[in-house]
Formats: structure tokens, C-alpha cells, sequence
């Protein structure tokens, strides 16, 4: 699953160049932040609700939803995905490099 | 940059073994699934109120507290982040691979 | 402010007696309980942000429609606000009465 | 019935005259509004798992604890629980008195 995350980010960086009527990211971007925040506590809500109906596709749909709209946040404030990972990497003493990881988790 | 997250997911697979005291993870599963929950809508609320303050540190740290509990309920449905990513590349069309997305997001 | 929330409850109880096109209420009911909840934890979120504005009249209007949609839920699940202002009641001792309040609370 | 939400406002009005160790209410003061905006994001989210888990006790107790929160944070703001009634009755031409309540509602 390597550098999905790292080309979504590429992808959300260029729908900055676009106008809102272009994409949904370029429209999320023209409402703001407050939007684009709105959509994180709906889309946590919706992840919650698949939860709860233990329906394991809409959980993966909805998580997805709620991490999307997370990146959306993110380049919105100038930040990415790396910035996440990259502290999960330092609570967890994680490598990046599997071999590693085999270690440190054991 | 998700091989991190694949590590992660390890790690919380791990963590099933252990009784409630011996970590936070353990004790998250022991209280359950609702309990889980609860802590995604606590921590998407922290990661508006974060963005609200425009303080990018809190804003890193709240969002990787919001993926990293929502990878704790994947784990506790039987599911990992490679089913969120996948469902990321599917619907953006990436390659997974860096070259070829350089041309895809062109 | 006495009666207006039964009042409003009264309102939501009709509302059941029309179709989805007839009102918002009516449209709310139609598409179930899921799409309430999913209301509640979009106002949840909007209600975080004009707090994070200090704004009050959006503070006011964001709360309302939280509370709004919560009685929608209460409604559609056979329930209605004075059961939750009789637990507020229970666990605060109070009386209802707003001389024996007075009283309570010094 | 909305005498005691007027009541209660009141209770949490003389809250604010005591110091943290004193009350749980005085505690959320002293932590301030984030923490005050955390638990109605909580509050929210357990209000959503007790209406799927259709369990009517619970969605009163969850709906309680959420305007509870709600109530606080407006107090924190130097708002009360008579400036939403107002808005919802103000957007449902609610007349506040029961008898007219009838007559508009029908």
C-alpha cells in the first residue's frame, strides 16, 4: 500500500489549481475550513454508524471517507499525510522498514 | 511513508495477546467496541478544534490520535489499514506506485 | 420558556403523518435513523466551531439545530424531550418549580 | 417542563462561583472551553452508538448528558438554555403556551 497516501497528496495539492466547479476537492477548498471540518465530524459519524453495524464494507468506506476528508484538512493548512505518519512513526519507536518493525513489535 | 502504518497494524494485531494493564491498546479492546468508537468522535472533535486554532503541531498530533483509533476499531473488526488504502487508490485511480502516479495526478 | 420543546415535540409527532416531500422533518423521517444520527454529529461539529468563533448568535442558532435533530431521534425512537429534562431533573434535584429551584441551588 | 432547564442554568451560573475540586461542573470550567467542546463531541458520539444500539434508557441518558455539555459550554459563553428555545420557537412559530401550541400545530 506504499505511497498511496503520498499520491493522494500529490493529487489534493494540484486540486488546488483548479476552481470549485472542477472537482469536489477544488469545491471543498472554495467552501474553507469550517466545511471541510463539518465533513470530518459527519464523516466520524458515519464511520462510527458503520461501526456499530459491523458492515465490513461500509466501515472501509467510511473510514476512507473520514481519512480523505482528514488530507483535505491537512493540504488545506499547508500539512500532509507524512506529517501523520511520521508521528505515529515516533509514539510507536516504528522503523518505516519492515524487517525492523518485526523487531521493535515483538 | 504507509509501510508505517503497516507496521502499526502489526503492532496492534500483537496487542490482542496482551491483557488489559500490560498496555493503552489492550485496555481499548478490553473496554470494547463502543468504548473504541467513543474515542474517534473525542478525537475528531480535538482535530476541529485543533484546525480551528490553526496550531499545525496540534493538528499533526490530533489527527494521528484520530487515525490511530480509528486503526484500533479496523483491528478490532478483523480489518487493517490496507483495506482503507485500497479503497483510497481504487476510487483515485493511483497506482500505488510513485512514477506512475506522477503521471496519473498530471 | 415553558412548553416550547413539548410544543416542538407535538410538531415532529404530525410531521410522522406526512410523506418526505411535505416537510423536512417528514423528509428526515423517511430516510431513517442513520441520517439522524448523522445530523446530530454534523450539528455536533458546527456547534464545536461557532464555540471555537465565540460567535453567539451562531453559537445559539448551531445549538439549536442540534438540539432540533436530537428530538427528531428522540421522536423517531418513541421518545420525547421530557424524558430527557426528567433525568436532568433526577440528577440535579431539582424541582421543576422554579421558587423550590431557587431554594435547590443556593 | 423547560422550567428546569431555566433552573438548571442556574445551578450552572452559581458553578462558576466555586473552584475545580468543588464540583464536576467547576472542573470543565477551570479546563476551559476545549475541553468543554471535547465532551459534546463525546457526548454526541455516545448519544449515536445508544440509538443504534436501540436502547431507550441509554439514548435518554446519552441525549441528557449531551444538552448537559451543551448547557455548560453555553454558560462558558455567558449564553443560556431560554437564547435556543427562543430559536427553535422562533423557527416552528411556536407560541409557548400550550393552548396556541395546539392550535398551530394542527
Amino acid at each position: 500500500m506504499s505511497d498511496v497516501l503520498q499520491q493522494l497528496a500529490q493529487v489534493l495539492e494540484q486540486r488546488k489549481l483548479q476552481t470549485a466547479d472542477q472537482s469536489y476537492v477544488a469545491s471543498l477548498y472554495a467552501k474553507g475550513l469550517d466545511h471541510i471540518l463539518k465533513k470530518i465530524g459527519e464523516e466520524a459519524t458515519e464511520t462510527v454508524i458503520a461501526a456499530k453495524d459491523g458492515d465490513k464494507d461500509k466501515i472501509v468506506y467510511e473510514t476512507a471517507d473520514l481519512w480523505f476528508h482528514c488530507m483535505v484538512m491537512l493540504a488545506h493548512q499547508e500539512l500532509g499525510p507524512e506529517h501523520v505518519i511520521n508521528e505515529l512513526q515516533r509514539r510507536f519507536g516504528l522503523s518505516g522498514l519492515q524487517e525492523k518493525a518485526q523487531r521493535d513489535a515483538s
